[in-house]
């Protein structure tokens, strides 16, 4: 029987802000087994280039990347945000290692070609390696790993977390029975976002396209849940959408195939 | 009979400008066996810190660390040098892992007390993890060190780069036959600054001594060669200083016990 990982995925607004980031933590560092972390950051990036006088662009929330901006989340993702997690969590006895998708090679990605929209260093993920990250993981060592690829010509990319989240998840399945959980703001997806206690408990594809034609799921839930599907179609074993106090996985909504 | 290791450190002038970053990095690349990198990044922290308004204060050459330099010297050499060269290694197809102390544990420090200068948030060694570095190494991964060290309290710390070095070299020491490589801009150390013949070639304490005496050592040197015989005195088998395009270790200056 395979061995259980846990993969969370966490956004910026979590780990950009020093009560939440430590609560996180608290709950990461307690969770049982072998687990990888895969953090956002975009708050602070945006921050960031504000201060240093270059103009963020999104486009469907997405960073346009050109080569100022890559060397600003460079330094936000695998550097200021990544390095803190890393020391919180020594400081709380995970033996923590942050990694880009460029260490060990363990996500390779190639630029988006340019369609309506140029957007720059921006990576799409061809392999991500989980032989590499397992070989650490059975060392003891806790992976925490920045929204950041490369594409093996020497070129760092900017890549969405959620995607890093799914494709590590799907690499890791191959070795171990992996829980992929995407933490946001909300308690999970929810037929009302008014509503705290309206969360669906459970999505498959079929009421996926029901949620999806009449307008519950829209947005930015689309690629999360998308990306849900990727996993599970991939091999994970269970994804779960929740708030990050409740990593746990006992709430949420699960995604199932 | 121990494995060899070259653990080289390359100071900021080299790794900050494309040229000579490349020459350095192919030279680097074609060195054979086991090898590490230990890198600094000053300049580019120096001028980062300009861009955000934040004023660099140094004494003796060594930069007083306050919060806010902390994040600037994370963001720099742990995100921006550090991943630039992790990336332009894999491009080399050396497998390589950008480190800080706090990843994997691997170099705990304390912060440096206040005396008559308050240093901030910067870090004097306490030990370096052969054993780990030795496990990443043993699995084909080329370690990067930037020059960042945390506290086991959830502070990373500002390192000098060249302690690092020497720390790591001995921390290696128990397990491989290591020789460091210290590379600045001059050919080795030099009688006279101006004649690039005048490179001493064997250095040991007792001429150290003299050199000292006499002027012919002295500033930034000083704290350079006093690693170099820290290492030694730690079980380092070989410490060259020399120029970046000299770091097969064959010219320079070698310093001997």
């Amino acid at each position: 029987m395979k061995k259980k990982i846990t993969v969370i995925k966490v956004g910026g607004k979590i780990v950009e802000e020093r009560e939440s980031l430590d609560n996180l933590l608290n709950r990461f560092a307690a969770i049982e087994g072998y687990k990888v972390l895969i953090h956002g950051g975009g708050r602070s990036a945006t921050k960031m280039a504000e201060r240093l006088g270059i103009e963020s662009k999104m486009v469907d929330g997405r960073r346009i990347t050109d080569l100022e901006t890559l060397k600003v989340v460079t330094m936000v993702y695998g550097g200021l945000v990544n390095k803190s997690i890393v020391a919180s969590l020594q400081a709380r006895g995970i033996n923590a290692l942050g990694l880009t998708g460029a260490d060990c090679n363990i996500i390779k990605a190639h630029k988006r070609p340019t369609g309506n929209v140029d957007w720059g260093y921006v990576g799409d993920v061809d392999s991500a390696d989980g032989t590499m990250l397992s070989k650490l993981i059975e060392q003891g060592i806790t992976p925490i790993i920045s929204p950041l690829t490369h594409d093996g010509k020497g070129n760092m990319l900017n890549t969405n977390a959620d995607t890093i989240a799914a494709e590590t998840a799907k690499a890791l399945s191959s070795i171990y029975n992996v829980t992929l959980t995407y933490c946001f703001e909300h308690t999970g997806v929810m037929r009302n976002p008014d509503d705290a206690n309206s969360v669906i408990p459970q999505i498959d594809s079929n009421s996926y396209k029901k949620l999806l034609a009449d307008g519950t799921i829209s947005g930015g839930m689309i690629p999360k849940i998308e990306n849900a599907f990727n996993a599970l179609n991939g091999g994970v074993t269970k994804v779960i959408i929740t708030r990050a106090d409740a990593i746990d996985g006992t709430s949420g909504t699960h995604i199932v195939v």
